[in-house]
């Protein structure tokens, strides 16, 4: 395929304007129609990155302009717009998670595995070039057999109050990132314990969510994966992952943006503070997105997560939250 | 008092050994009786570090040269020498854990209590330097209210195959030391989880216990305490502490005998190997101990932890085994 | 000016790709004009980045198609473009050094002085965004009065034998850059030191040339700058800049492009190799070179550095070179 | 020997107390004589290490009660004290620098080298942990042919006024550990050339001394040593030595007490300051060298620096005065 891949976008919020960003940046791709409920936001994209403007999904779909789609829009609308490009036969790119219901995903599943397009799930973090060297580390044997991994996630600072009760909750919007991750070196979970606490913001305590939490995992090997997470951070975004085998450790861990240290009377060796949040720290990830993507379009093999990804992070957030509340492990069986 | 303490020491091993020294070194302290039912191995330690020689504990207690004693014999051995002690009114230094029977222990709590002499345990991880200025740092408020604490603790190497069914499983063991320094940081803990996990030793397996480990503790406001443990490391002893607070985090990382480094073609910035175990790695710790039990028995202000302390790891190691057997998060009251 | 900025571009060796890069990816800038003796060089130029194709300097400064040129051929032409530029009053960025011959550069002095356009040298180490936070600190006297710098730079390895002669020595060709960068702290130096040795390459040796230099310069307020070069480094390329001022020091380390780090049996802490050369370590810089360079063209502000810069370079490498054959400190007027 | 070494110490300043200490630490011998014109300081430091106290040399030669002895008086009476240990046919070990003045070391050197007992020089850095792995990992071909070696050595803080004229300048008094230390690595000196700079000390200026310093050595092989010394750091006391060589890099970095670090919003992973000064730094070194130098008077092999490196470390302290003085580079010849 020497033309141009035209990609249509739904959804025009913050991780929107990223992924148009990137089609505008990639030379095999060009933004041919951006839609948005909220015209407004449609337009503005579409002035700065390309495309046609529609606010109705179906106007995208039926106009034949669309060799691709990528849904960034509300996590609710995710799986009919899903399903619509199924549908189509267009391949699509759908941010996570899938939907907040299992079982309108599940109803989705037989439809989606016998789908004709690719269907990609918008794990960003996949994408990381150093998780990446981290996976490919540990599956060359450089650590022998994994038996502990340890990812540590905290945010910045807590989303704004309107954005909490569409979250889903911690489990299902933060740490399934982190999940998704535990899956990228360890497919087959078996187990999800989580403990979850309520330690700085009242106003999470009154969305009836969590503000800190620890998850255990435990993979088919007998693996014991620990997410840590927090939904703030004084020190900036932090994001490791720290690897133990049988022969090694390796650790991946957090990125500052400056080479200079300094020593003084008082402290000595300080390092600038990290990358301010997602957007800086996986930049280059969301660009690998959106560019792997592309690549299952155009029948290459792709490395892409794809829909049971998206099933199986969700099932584990459900787990979570399950173990959270109710203080017993639960088993699970992504099959 | 400008006299020396005499002291008495029951069992003669590895660290019954370390103790000797560290007695022996102390200018305020003598060696007054070793005492071991194996009598070879009394007679040497005394040889090297002072002291008459006994196969009899009550003989010891009898002589009326003891000032202080020190127990470090085998852990069923304890409860019964540590009540000897308050009997005779003997200040005593008990090496963890006081037994494996919280019955037991339970049963000797109210003669604890109103002893009259000191009772301290032997975790020596609370006389580490940087623990200590780490615990300081922290009650200093450099990081705000404490959320997350996240102990990193695994040995070089498993244990020998005998000594595993008297060790009482690696929750009464090894994690015993994590779970008092949780409560070093947070005294009170109301619950406790685990997760076991069987990844690399068959003898370990065979004796129905586990070589990986997560439990999450919870503290009484809400803090979470994440202790990694794993009975083998390939590039050493691994001792990590992580206190995330509101506003900071600090961490004690692991120590390297040797400040070179090498840089080279695949490899940069690389550092020696880690201190080999516990002896190299808390030597200075384990005087410390013995100081500060001296500092006690002198009628000195002291921080050594006491009976309770031991007791309330105990129960916590009881329940983290409980949770690993059972999967469900047990709660707990340690008044 | 809202109109593009037309470049002319001497020279399609490696530098000069990089600039027609760096052009083609700045939106206000587009490449007009591609010139080389090799004329096939030129062409292959043009057909990636733009541009009409020429051998004739002169063909480019008539063709009234040039807002600006960018002078990245052979030293030797350096002057001369220089001068046609300012003749034909078209603002320039010429690669170092202005020429191999101080002579020859202070003939053109005056008229650089008088010059009505901008004239820019090529030190991009200056648009390092490390070594300029590095620069700004020092200036907001975070360690107060600078009292020595001291500037490691060492290449991966030796330029090809065939370049030897041309280049000029290892002082006019390799340290210049970091000679500059000590004036970019400290740009009044005042006295040069040299020594230079040969211990790994006989191709450089029987090119009369060194290996293995030190420098060290003096600023008129006493401070000691020490320049350590070598024409190989087994561990990649080696950039740092380490500043000791009365109330601190401040560093910048070399640059990975891995966050990912290695425990094992026999190291640990071990990071992969850094940043293969300059076009990878300073691949920003040469970017931010040429935007500067533009600004200065549309009349803004710029911190490029000029003419007297790139004269004061070679005052002080003609010195190091002459310190390093007589043993003899020398001292220099760089008004 | 099975008996214990009578060791004579001469002089009780604070190098002489750290001298004393090591004789009562080490089992092997005793502090047989205390010496000093201050008769007080030697019976002071009796009382704390043992030892019959006396203001006369002679008395202790004649007193038939020492095996060795240490001579850590002023400089000035290095040499007598030295002699008269020689012709008394009694084991030395004398403190840098052995004499301010060449002509009198040389006077002596035919005598030292005929002696008939070991005359060990009091170079503590030669006996640091880290600095003698550095060096076994240079010699056993971990970085290939050693082409540079960067020595940086500042102290916290100024000497007191009042010692300077006595100190023989920077260069003699301070410099000359390094300078021993290059010939650690590389034994074979033949040219120094040095840079002196006032900076910061309106004292050391008036004492016609320096206070910041550059120095570059070239070995027989034509590998260049630079050493970079200030009289001040703001950040503790810095003690680095990096060595480069044709295939990789060994770098010893300063020591910290505490393996605590911190993150915060403004700074990360910030460590606390380092080890005040050379008794912190070097407490281990120094022990090592007294008992090192007494493997030497058992007859044992013995790595102490003798009488030759001494004299070797003076004639570079010397050259490095005479070209900071002169602008000229120094060859030296050390045979």
């Amino acid at each position: 395929m020497t033309q141009q891949i035209r990609v249509g976008l739904f959804g025009t919020g913050r991780i929107g304007q990223v992924h148009a960003m990137s089609v505008a940046t990639l030379d095999e791709a060009t933004l041919s129609w951006v839609c948005d409920p909220f015209v407004e936001g449609a337009k503005q994209t579409a002035a700065e990155f390309g495309g046609r403007v529609s606010d109705d999904p179906h106007e995208v779909f039926a106009s034949g302009e669309v060799d691709a789609v990528i849904v960034a829009s509300p996590t609710k609308t995710h799986l009919d717009l899903l399903e619509m490009a199924v549908d189509a036969n267009i391949p699509v790119l759908c941010e996570k998670p899938i939907d907040l219901d299992i079982g309108r995903v599940d109803a989705l599943r037989a439809k989606a595995a016998s789908a004709g397009v690719p269907i990609a799930l918008g794990f960003n973090k996949r994408f990381d070039r150093h998780f990446v060297e981290l996976r490919r580390r540990v599956g060359a044997n450089e650590i022998g057999a994994l038996e502990q991994l340890v990812i540590t996630s905290r945010d910045p600072a807590e989303p704004p109050a309107a954005y909490l009760p569409q979250s889903g909750g911690i489990f299902r919007d933060m740490t399934i990132h982190d999940l998704d991750m535990a899956r990228y070196f360890i497919p087959d979970i078996v187990e999800v314990s989580a403990r979850g606490a309520n330690v700085f913001s009242d106003g999470i305590r009154e969305a009836n969510d969590f503000d800190s939490t620890v998850v255990t995992l435990r993979g088919s090997k007998d693996e014991l994966v620990t997410v840590l997470n927090s939904r703030h951070s004084a020190y900036g975004y932090d994001q490791r992952i720290e690897a133990f085998g049988a022969t090694g450790l390796l650790h991946v861990g957090n990125k500052s943006d400056s080479l200079v240290r300094y020593w003084g009377s008082r402290s000595v060796e300080s390092a600038g503070p990290y990358q301010d949040f997602f957007l800086e720290r996986y930049a280059e990830a969301y660009r690998l997105e959106v560019a792997e993507f592309l690549r299952a379009v155009r029948g290459l093999p792709s490395r892409s997560p794809g829909f049971e990804d998206g099933r199986a992070a969700l099932i584990l957030a459900d787990a979570a939250e399950e173990s959270a509340r109710t203080g017993v492990a639960v088993a699970v069986n992504l099959n």
